[in-house]
């Protein structure tokens, strides 16, 4: 059978990684796909060192817009990054009838919808598995092997760069700045690593779980989104001594009013699945009303895992690609006009149970008032340690029960207004699963 | 669209779910579809007793004959067990044009080349996800979750009954008799439950993992299977003070010679990731050349984790029910034509590390002979601990490096000739990966 031909835009890390598993697998792919796949055209800034990588055989150009109307070309992967040349060179692939591979989150969960539906109309493929978790067939299993399932939450560690600075934190004792700049040294992290630790990479990949797990639109404007910057050595330490690890969760979870989508520092049991996921992995936790929890795990960035799964979309598309359209799987899991139309719940109306750390003046009849605000506002306690008193300085920890995330706003406001108080609450979120 | 329509044999625990998690879930199922998936015959030993179940709506038989021939039936879903009225029943149903599903482990281990083949001719497709690992998308992962790698070895904790007798050996002391009579108490094992603990249902579910990982055809009978009836807590006590934990594994691993397929209780160090799959809990460990690692966790079997691999595999039967054959998943993973004929190692021709201990006379000397013997075989002492002697007899324990199988049988034989010898030497394989 004729080899399906392929245009590659970008050959930085995840391009590179294409093409080189593209080549070093090449027989062993082509047993699985029954053809084989082949990259026709390469668009790049710099030609020459492509030409360096990729040798004589293939087209290179610097215009994208080249490969993106090339007749010979069945599908398009787009590995240039960013939101608006991205965006435009996808819908022109598109309206030129091309299927599209991306590995693209921030496109999806800003541009998604648009996309997805131009990819409808004429009738192709956008494939991401790249998008979410790099190397993890997660949407796969989410798309495809948890269809029987009403899922009710997704909670998942989907930032490499944050939990491998939680993890040093952790085991080496470093600040969060020193944790940094060692992810920065072993390219980890960016030199602007504000995605990564302000938990906007998080909360994109969240976004585009939610879509597939309930069948709602990509929302990531209504996402709540913390990231790690102020979570201090301190409160690692006191949560381990409670029994937890704190990560970077990404939660999206369906209740009666609406669905929960958010990215936030998390205390989780230390004996659970996702404390004990470290350094730099990735693992995504799925619960569905019939399989109960399910776990993926593996590496979620990186040259070739992210590739791995940019040529495994390479192979469901080669499947696909004569099919009937009616037969491929749904690009956000639910058939296009059977999208649900649940609201997604601002922060104010989440759930959750609470970590809450404060400095008081050391004097009798304190823990008592903090107790009654928070009695007043409806939060129970859990449990709570008083670290002992220097310079007359006591720390209080509370781990509340579930709680209203308003009412919890609330009652920090009131404590923190109190004139014993000698720091601002700290709060962490905790979660069970 | 029209609904596709499925004639279900057999309406037991995996039956009943089935029927359940499609009844409940019959709106979100055909959201993602695209269509409605309708049960419209089952073949039931006890017609009346089904009738209670399914109500009705729908015909029900005491001759699965019918259900395979119902010319109304585009699948058949066997849920029957066994492996002759079963064979006979899908390869009639192939016969007649049907897709099947299946959750029957041991008939495709044991005639799965013949069914793939007659299913190949016919055009139609046998899904199999519940198969192995029960509600976990194991199959799906590795057939396309994973297309773009090179899959080195594939490891897992993919029996749940002895995972969960394992676990209650080590956390609360019991012994292998008593775990077993508690998880036959509570329905985690049968009255007969020689095939979990023999280490049988393992190997029958390595066996299809190993056809899929390297695309070789089904070879049960060259599987090496050991069970856990011969572990002891007091080995379980000395791997836990060691950093292991004692699990039952199957493993299968492509070595230049040839791929390894062994089913048997192995040390793991006791911070990995499938050291801490506990109790009935199932996960499989995969590693590929490009995205390393990755790790599927989940129940590995019950009423409705088994019917969610049931219903998903309908899914995605019903998506490609029209599609040309070529545009299908290969079932082995890779197509027909381009199965590799690479041979399966007899066990002595393994290597792996081992966990040897032995009763000795507590006398000088002996020690030294035993390293002798060793170090005569080939196998390299890792470490080694003396347990303090009483009634002059000691207990010796080595963790060996990796030793070539037919080494260790034959180290074994002459340590145990030895005149010191106080009983047999207690051998358990260690896996670090």
């Amino acid at each position: 059978m004729e080899s399906i031909k392929v245009g590659l835009l970008g050959l930085g890390v995840v391009g590179g990684g294409t093409w080189s598993v593209l080549q070093r697998n090449a027989e062993e792919i082509s047993r699985r796909a029954g053809r084989q796949i082949e990259v026709v055209q390469v668009a790049v800034r710099d030609v020459a060192k492509a030409r360096a990588k990729v040798g004589d055989g293939i087209e290179i150009t610097n215009d994208p817009a080249l490969v993106v109307a090339n007749p010979q070309v069945d599908i398009v992967v787009e590995l240039i990054g960013g939101t608006t040349l991205a965006r435009d060179l996808v819908l022109q692939a598109i309206h030129h009838g091309k299927h599209v591979v991306t590995a693209n989150k921030a496109l999806l969960a800003t541009h998604g919808t648009e996309i997805f539906e131009a990819a409808s109309a004429k009738g192709v493929m956008v494939a991401f598995e790249a998008a979410v978790a790099g190397g993890i067939p997660i949407i796969k299993a989410i798309r495809e092997g948890l269809t029987a399932n009403r899922i009710e939450w997704v909670a998942g560690i989907i930032n490499g760069t944050t939990n491998y600075i939680l993890t040093e934190m952790r085991t080496r004792s470093l600040s969060f700045e020193q944790a940094l700049a060692q992810a920065q040294q072993l390219g980890y992290a960016e030199a602007d690593p504000s995605s990564d630790v302000g938990g906007l990479d998080a909360a994109q990949k969240l976004t585009l779980l939610a879509s597939m797990a309930f069948g709602i639109p990509v929302q990531l404007d209504r996402a709540y989104v913390e990231g790690i910057t102020h979570v201090s050595d301190q409160d690692i330490h006191i949560a381990d001594r409670l029994g937890y690890r704190i990560k970077l969760l990404g939660i999206t979870r369906r209740r009666a009013e609406g669905i929960e989508l958010r990215v936030h520092p998390t205390l989780v049991p230390a004996h659970s699945m996702l404390a004990n996921v470290e350094d730099a992995m990735n693992a995504v936790l799925v619960n569905g009303d019939a399989v109960g929890q399910t776990l993926y795990y593996g590496k979620g960035a990186g040259e070739e895992p992210t590739a791995s799964a940019v040529v495994a979309d390479l192979v469901d598309v080669t499947r696909l690609h004569t099919a009937d359209p009616e037969h491929r799987v749904p690009h956000l899991a639910f058939q296009p006009e059977s999208m649900a139309d649940i609201p997604v719940l601002p922060i104010e109306q989440v759930r959750c149970a609470q970590y809450l750390r404060m400095s008081v003046n050391d004097a009798p009849g304190v823990l008592a008032e903090v107790a009654q605000v928070l009695a007043d506002s409806e939060i129970s306690i859990g449990s709570m340690i008083q670290e002992p008193a220097s310079d007359g300085v006591a720390t209080l920890i509370f781990m509340t029960h579930q709680a209203q995330e308003s009412n919890v706003a609330h009652a920090i406001n009131k404590i923190e207004s109190m004139s014993f108080m000698r720091s601002a609450v700290t709060r962490l979120r905790v979660e069970s699963f």
